[in-house]
């Protein structure tokens, strides 16, 4: 039995598909109207942009530039507000915008692409969506860690158990875990803001390649647009995409945190862990079974990366060896990029919303974080500190002790004075003053520990560094 | 200047976006609709089968059994038709299909989904909707190889540079050249065949992971569908992807042949080499420059590879690590497996067409196969066959001929007797018959060579092999 | 503070490496001997099926024909037995086997190289090398099935909860989990067997990558070598790595399997599941802590799979545009492939181990397989099954009674009738034999289902599928 | 016939490999030594900052201190003089260099460990290792800028065409393009310096993860070692990789330039183009074809963009949603950091000796400047600057005489002045004085184009913002 209906009228040519031939092919692969649709807002405020400058210049009518300038905020009203109707055989945003330029102010529209190309207006135009991006993204990053802070604040003292190998090694705080994402997500932004500065140089200019021979001020546009200065070389104006894979691989070393993260949500929600409770706002659950609640929102947010990965990878193998200056193959830039966009924006709202929303079960954490002989380094330190022992001997005393402790099934702190001394007689009653998770969490007091004061500190410093505040 | 116009309603938690908070942001992570529509057929075709087992079983009555095998007609010309409305709140393709059920024959639509879950269900449609790509894939690779197998039939004396570092090593035929493709085509026929037999196998039965209680018959909705068998564990049912990292990595692999002839029709096109001509079907001008052919469609499906590859990747680490059995984030496999069948389709469609519409330079390619010495490998050759040279020392030799006529500025088949044998006193004027790029072709009569009769004899042989003829 | 001792003596123009300029630059390009001479073997295996074939046809005498299989005997002894000395000034495994050769037998070496050059050479090759491979691969995952159906039989009946997002679901048995990883292994041999048998072709004969005008007869090296027939085109003979590509794509997917269950032991062995125990032969601990066991060794299978899939995108990516016939890039070929082969041997050998050494702690499977309701799918096939409710209806009374039990904090088998028939009145005393663990599991009957039975039967249809048995 | 004679001895449980068992697979996957002992000198300035600081604090007393260091001062001697002997057994470079100070220096080399943990100690020796590998990285790269730039000087005015789509488009000038490389080369150099900059922070002190209760001084080692400030987060300091993602991503982008320069050199040196020339420095020839020379160097810098790809994917993916703090799965991070920056320095040291070495055909590129009538676009722009035309209507009017021109055969300056004013009457013999390569080149005065004074400007300007100049 085949499925394939929509396939039955295949001729043999073609395999099966595009019936109509080499013109639906070269229609389908020449066609971006599809997608660079979104480069709408900034392909306008560029055109505008250039339409100044050349009246400036000389080159262009003030009431040509007049016309143009207000013909394109009609267009951009028009596609705003859902009126403007993009056609597939006009290509691309460019040509559909110029087409219907020249329907609102006549031949005028035909001086708009005086000193241009498409070469130098597509790559402005990525530019400033990109930089658009760049700016939301760090807004959503800096709300994140806003959430985050607030939590690291409220939890500076709430103890968990701190994992390596996803067993439990030492304790330390819920808030002290919170802030870790901080610090990764404020990396993340300083990634986006040096990419936002070295890509903000205006290729407009730059010609279809070689330059212009018009008398044009690529400094003013470039000032009116924002931009820094004009790309210092019109070769690499057109044919570079750096800012696409800079931007992309920002957001991949993001999504790994954002997966961490997520990851970490995943297990605390689990029957295993139980350390935090999620809402129906951001888990799915089912009429059958109500209690279930599925962190569909953290898995989604882990998942993400795999696809931004995948973007950044395609247009990395899209730009290899391919030689100065335009070729087509770079119109395979923009989808990834939107994705990328979109995937790390969907998962940076739901992270900032499961931070908000997250309640952590205290008894629960507090509870796992004495297993395991969890202060067990506490132990040996105060070896080496109060008793003088050298570290490696200290480590080797301490692993008798645990033993000894799990060969009775009992804590450390459980054991008696005496039963210490049978293994090591120096030890003293000082030392149960250090082996409470409470205490050992105390006692982490190094810049940069899991000390609850060290954490109030750090919420404080971290607000200043990167809240502004 | 700001172009972002569009964010400035953001509230601060979500950093500028998501206006709306959790609600739009969970919608938005688990809405599949906007993609999964592509899926209605199989669905349909899955649920329609699942429902006469049910019948046949006694599970449910055959009243209800022909009502829902009936009203799933319905919604599928529905759809066809385009008169079907999607609802983003019904989030996925099965409950928008399984609502309208309800709406058109009342409860009986409640019984389809016994013995069944989403997990089952959504992992047959998927594979149903992979089979039917690979057959559609198969058919154009097909085609792809009969456009070939014609041309080099046509070119079997076509003689053109054969390039080892795109330097000029010895001469084929262009007939030859054209071979080496059907071959690799005739590969990825055989990946994307071993993938569907592999495939072939029926999850549905499997319920959400640990089968049913239902006494279901698994194999005879198998066979409905088409499937060679039910899939044999039900935990693996529900949790493997498998099928579709198998269909990208074949694919991909596919890509790398399709972006290799890109690379080459490229290359070909360009002022330096003018190997081949194509129409405006495949190229793109200028009004301005209408001698410009710019080979968009052999640059598009060249750079189509990388999101291929991204696609792959994409998978491969969303499905890294994953704890079994259904999570969250396979919900992010459909995308990327669309998105490489529409690659490959398109590339695919523009290779066969330039295949067809490529009209070789002969003059050009006899012209550049006879430069750079090329037949230096048949004098070598010469000396060891009927000489008896070593085949080392016959090496030597040839390197003092060749740089005795490169250092005159004349080719090989231009020396003299004399001026040969000055060099190497066994050379005889026998050797003038290997030196042409002509006989240079002729002579490689090996199993495979590029001889005109051998290249003849291969498109007979790949014809019965790949075109069933 | 500069650690960087070791550029001090950087000279200006090479940017403070490669002191001794171009020519150290080029040897480094240039020399493959480094990692090449792990295909020793298979380059002398090759030689001598080339030189008794060359023998057969009369190109070369007896006499020489038998000097060269000798002493290519001798030189595989001496690398055998760590005696060879490997030659970076003789770039690659070929030539320092080739000088080697006419040290050992003089001029005769010479004529070894008749009728091919290093491109079909090295192409076989590495054929040969991947063949090998992938029946070892083989081996390894028989032996990994094999521990699993093992383990499989014995745990039959041994309860423990399904998951789908890491929450509890569905109890299952922990020999059907098992079972669904014998499956994906198993598809893991069939790609690699496919594999094998599409990369089973000879390309020796195709010369640098037109044929050869020598008599030769390149099925009888096919047959000698063990391939099932010649490449039918040269220069595909010479330019393809397919059959690199798709044993890595191969690989790459069985790296998910292998991830996905490492990612299950590691929170298997977590403090929050303690589902199996690991002995030390696959964990680690330390002096201090003796009572922990990291599970390193499933965390470094899991974490192997990055690098395999970064292999397979890296060779993709150097294949992808690379025009015919051979390019210096494809060097780049051979170290992916390495790093995959012995990084999924490592991942399988540790897989193996872990499968035979775990123990699962059965009691605490058991106590976790009841938690969460996960028997309410149970109550709700009941409701369908016995009392007729449709499956829709069915879903929803079942939530109430998850809510009533939760809400008293008891167990659905630990409802009474009465409040049972308060939510329906349909329900009779027969819906507590589906409501305990063992009852749900005993009831998934269905050909691929949990139930031990099937679980059984399942183990001894996989040993006749898989095992030969 | 199996050439796979060194998998004899497999037992059965393995699959054929690893005969020793599980005590060999967990040496293999704990054994980093092969790899890590590029860590050596970190490791030893690590611990001597660590050791001059615990000195400082009263932790450890001056003479342990001073044994301490002077210790680890004569271990780096021996591994430079190639004298230490590294143990496997010992699995990594800590444990080798902890035990042989302990043979040197007794019990006191027990205390080094003090306040400190392997994972903070690996995390600080990586972080300097690659610091170091970006400051020799800069330096190459600045090498590279001042070969491009010497040379973009020096032809200044020798033009070439411009490409789009490998057609012909418009004449540059030769030193124009390669100043596009030294604005890639420079963006490139910024982000290594942005990675730097970011990575610059201390994680020593932060112990296992918790931080410790040593009264440690973070602040004082972070000064002794140049770091800028300690890691203010303890879980952050031993569980981020972000700077080995970062200078990956930096790496990848960078080798997407090397790789389109050496696409652009393998095209150059063709039979089609010779644009350049090469030095046997940087080719490889035969003797048989003393000729010829194929541009091996470019071919590897194309392809080692693979692998750094694959690199970065790899441990993208590794690190993707791996819980804190710290899992083995980190221990796969050093490989593909040191393959990534051996193979960048590779092809960094080739593309610049290529850069040195080549020599431009001057001829040859002046003559291909001219075809495909490259300067129609100065026809199209001379009607809109001097006659007044608008620019889509110059367009077509250049369009009629490129076709006239075409039909004819000839060149567009060489049309007379009749022929053009019968196309459209506005034209002038001035005209003329546009139409040549020299002219159209000279008139692109726009900043960044390619006219030969803003050229020479060019230089200069690049000189002082990437030279130092």
């Amino acid at each position: 039995m085949s499925t394939n209906k929509t396939r039955k009228s295949a001729n043999v040519q073609w395999g099966g598909r595009f019936a109509s031939g080499p013109s639906e092919v070269m229609e389908r692969i020449n066609a971006s109207i599809g997608f660079d649709q979104r480069l709408f807002a900034q392909d306008i405020a560029g055109s505008q942009a250039h339409a100044r400058m050349l009246v400036a210049r000389g080159i262009l009518s003030s009431k040509d530039g007049d016309a143009i300038v207000i013909g394109l905020d009609t267009i951009s009203q028009e596609i705003e507000s859902g009126e403007f109707t993009f056609s597939t055989a006009l290509e691309d945003i460019h040509m559909n915008i110029e087409v219907r330029l020249r329907e609102l102010i006549g031949d005028a529209a035909g001086r708009l692409h005086t000193a241009r190309s498409r070469n130098d207006q597509v790559a402005t135009d990525f530019r400033l969506w990109v930089r658009d991006e760049i700016d939301a993204v760090d807004l959503q990053l800096k709300a994140l860690q806003s959430e985050l802070l607030g939590k690291a604040k409220t939890h500076a003292e709430t103890i968990m158990p701190g994992f390596t190998h996803l067993q439990t090694a030492q304790p330390v705080t819920f808030g002290h875990h919170l802030l870790a994402y901080v610090e990764m997500f404020g990396r993340d932004r300083g990634r986006f803001a040096d990419a936002r500065a070295r890509l903000n140089e205006l290729p407009l200019g730059a010609g279809a390649l070689a330059g212009t021979s018009f008398p044009i001020d690529r400094h003013a546009v470039a000032e009116d647009l924002g931009f820094d200065r004009p790309v210092a070389n019109s070769l690499d104006a057109v044919s570079d995409r750096d800012f696409a894979l800079e931007f992309m691989s920002a957001a991949s070393i993001s999504m790994t945190h954002i997966s961490r993260f997520a990851e970490e949500i995943v297990i605390w929600c689990s029957d295993g862990f139980r350390f935090v409770k999620l809402s129906d706002a951001y888990t799915t659950g089912s009429s059958m079974m109500p209690q279930k609640r599925n962190p569909d929102a953290a898995e989604l947010a882990r998942a993400k990366a795999g696809r931004v990965f995948g973007d950044l990878l395609g247009l990395l193998t899209v730009m290899k060896g391919l030689p100065l200056a335009y070729s087509k193959d770079m119109q395979e830039d923009k989808e990834p990029v939107f994705d990328t966009a979109d995937s790390l924006a969907l998962a940076l709202a739901a992270t900032t919303g499961m931070v908000s929303d997250m309640e952590p079960m205290i008894e629960n954490m507090r509870a796992a974080s004495g297993k395991s002989y969890s202060t067990a380094t506490d132990l040996a330190d105060w070896l080496v500190r109060v008793a003088d022992v050298p570290f490696r001997d200290a480590h080797g005393i301490t692993g008798f002790v645990v033993k000894y402790a799990e060969a009775k099934g009992i804590n450390l702190i459980d054991m008696s004075l005496e039963e210490m001394q049978a293994i090591d007689e120096r030890i003293t009653n000082d030392v149960f003053n250090v082996l409470s998770v409470e205490a050992s969490v105390a006692s982490r007091t190094s810049f940069g520990g899991t000390a609850p004061d060290n954490v109030r500190a750090a919420v404080n410093d971290a607000r200043a560094r990167f809240m502004g505040d």
